[in-house]
């Protein structure tokens, strides 16, 4: 009976709208002057973060307390794992603590999925596991898409939509194609061989998946541009010679994207290094829906503990998975 | 319609004594046995310190909590800000998630008002900022005195108080400057011409400010002294040649003060160096109206949190600035 | 009127099952689907914590928010005492902001009882003071005890009960010897020499308490098995040549058990090392009642927690130490 939400691979395009829904549904909460719920009132929720954060966990803390859910935050480098405890012992005991859900940020792929198999009671969300997965992280650009063209009566579905830059080392990246091969969009995925290697796209096994290794090919007719982050030490590990020459030629700025994708609009999972891999002009810029994405953050995360969580009626149990 | 808190520089004796006001109302809470009212429920607090902190954030925190106002705690070691991401993009991004209101200590000066400037719809709480402004610890030291001369009729308009040690780099000093300026307060600055410049204190551009280079004559006739913490990389800056033969000089005795000010009453900001700055005699003894300041401290932030994210009766907004 | 948890030492048999049975009447809270009481609403605990903790800190903090609690965590990496302050000045300083209850960890032996004695409002819990106590831990493997002999209607009064280890370095260890004492149960303690001195259990100054140098001896018949944390600088501080040898010699093993103390159940403090001081096998078997521990460590917290903070009906108070 314990649900988890470890990545969006697998999911089916109506899980997907399920979660959107309910996310929906919890954006207005955040613009009461109110902003609480009693939902979650009683729940724990951990979120065990073995990497650095404030985005991501913020945004969780946030979501669970207007949940009226108890939140308590624990970051590795005060963790027992300092003390050599295996990943394993660290779960099984929070989950001896009795907490709804752990929310579970790791360097390691797959360290989400680990835990969920060897927990019984407690349900896991994945916050981001290596390279792998963050599928919240794809769930509120999905949410940030949808509001954005339902103002023009289009769905998410037939979208065509651009990852630029590190895609490789990408979790955000990864968790937002499985999504949008689920929907039937077009995905492409743009930057230097280095960091989109062919193999990449070829995992996904889909058609609707292909690199480009030019940005203004790239960019010609997209709706939608994922900027992705730059890592500053993807420099040293050679994956690009230098971040001058990089950003020449895949910094998205406003010029290209008026010249290839003029009606596009503009997504980035932050933090942003203006200048490497977004103009600062594309980031503030009209196309911009980058607060909007922070901002369906809480909502996203809000309507994943909300569907773990809550306490289902014994009637509905039957028709939840 | 959204209002900070940045400074007390530009404040009315009016605006001051509101909070404090405000503040006295709050006191009697933390003293029940129920430290809690419902004023904020709702609300959300972010606190994003990008300098490290115990007193003042913990202060903060309990403040928040006991309004029911929900509390994120965010320190720039685990923050974006080692991502490379600027101020404005990380406070942007805290914005989108709806707080109510930022409170941020930083180490250069301004940066809660450049926050300010750029954010729309929260409120703005400075928590120290560089050697420039620390308003809410101006207040608690204000809130401890109309407290203490309460008690024998006398206002806090018509004091005498002199800040003793490392003027220079101290935003509590600064900031008590401007309210005492309001209020009309004889201040004297106390300490060696390192430590306390000429034009420090003519940049106030009030007669009421002076400069005294001797210890005895600076305490003749207060009736408070501030002690201000000696920071200890100030030796190895060259601003006091040795911290030994500074104390013999600066350090606020019970002797010096039974002799030159024997009726005034000592604060001191936190955390001590006993035997610096201090006497463990004066500290401890009970002229000293330290642990009330901490006191205060709480009710001080309940005010400003209070005043600035409470929900408006729409017919009150008219009387708000 | 203001009560504490220093220690072990010192307690009754009656005042220790005072607090296994209020502790016993809070498991159940974890278990509910909402799983907290208004019980210390409106009270404020703070967490000082001197020395990093996962679990300890986790499970306090659980406590106090499914008591309703206003709960406020302080980690000495960020705090004044890296400025230098001295722990008197800032156990006063917060104490000064109302908390009702004191949670302290400190490497320091005695840093506890010297923050109670100079306390006159705050309640104090020990949460671990150098290598003296560690009271709560003790408690929660009292109550495992407790739970788990009940079964077979068996008090915890006339075990016997092994500490295998780094006893000389464990406050662990020492709070359950003293429980243990006060108990009448038998105690022996299973180590090398280096780790477990003569000396040591002569301080107990009780016929009840006994040193073993050799494992299997010392195993012999035991009812419980507590394996201590071996510390993995302990090597080069010279207490154990190696630790590969180490465990070889006193790694308790499922065949040992099986042979020595074939009805025995196993504790663990946590966080373990697997393959030093315990096999991955007895940690995972049916002796192990070390997930128990975690989750009772919760309800002894609440307990503690609620036999300080709450507020006394005046009627009661007479009945009350």
């Amino acid at each position: 009976m314990v649900d988890h939400l470890l990545g969006i691979e697998g999911l089916s395009k109506t899980e997907i709208h399920r979660y959107l829904d309910a996310a929906h549904s919890f954006v207005e909460v955040s613009e009461r002057d109110i902003k609480k719920v009693p939902t979650l009132r009683g729940k724990t929720i951990i979120h065990v973060f073995f990497e650095p954060s404030t985005r991501t966990l913020s945004s969780f803390d946030i979501a669970g307390k207007r949940l009226s859910a108890d939140t308590i935050n624990i970051s590795a480098s005060s963790s027992s794992v300092k003390k050599g405890e295996t990943l394993l012992d660290t779960v099984r005991t929070l989950e001896s603590m009795n907490p709804d859900v752990l929310v579970i940020r790791h360097s390691e792929s797959g360290a989400a999925h680990f835990a969920a198999r060897n927990l019984t009671r407690s349900s896991v969300v994945n916050a981001g596991d290596g390279a792998h997965e963050h599928p919240t992280q794809a769930l509120l650009d999905l949410l940030t898409l949808r509001q954005h063209f339902a103002s023009s009566k289009r769905p998410i579905e037939g979208l065509r939509i651009g990852f630029v830059g590190d895609v490789r080392h990408s979790r955000v990246a990864r968790s937002n194609i499985w999504a949008h091969i689920a929907l039937g969009n077009e995905v492409r995925l743009i930057g230097p061989p280095t960091l989109v290697p062919m193999d990449f796209a070829r995992a996904f096994n889909s058609p609707l998946v292909n690199v480009v290794h030019d940005l203004r090919e790239g960019l010609r007719d997209l709706d939608v541009v994922v900027c992705l982050r730059m890592q500053l030490e993807r420099q040293s590990e050679h994956f690009v010679p230098n971040l001058d020459e990089y950003s020449k030629e895949f910094c998205v700025s406003e010029r290209l994207l008026r010249e290839f994708a003029p009606s596009s609009v503009v997504l980035h999972p932050g933090p942003m290094n203006r200048g490497t891999e977004i103009s600062g002009e594309v980031a503030d810029g009209p196309r911009s829906l980058i607060h909007r994405q922070v901002n369906n953050g809480v909502a996203v995360r809000m309507a994943v503990l909300y569907l773990l969580a809550r306490t289902l009626d014994p009637r509905e149990e039957g028709s939840e998975r």
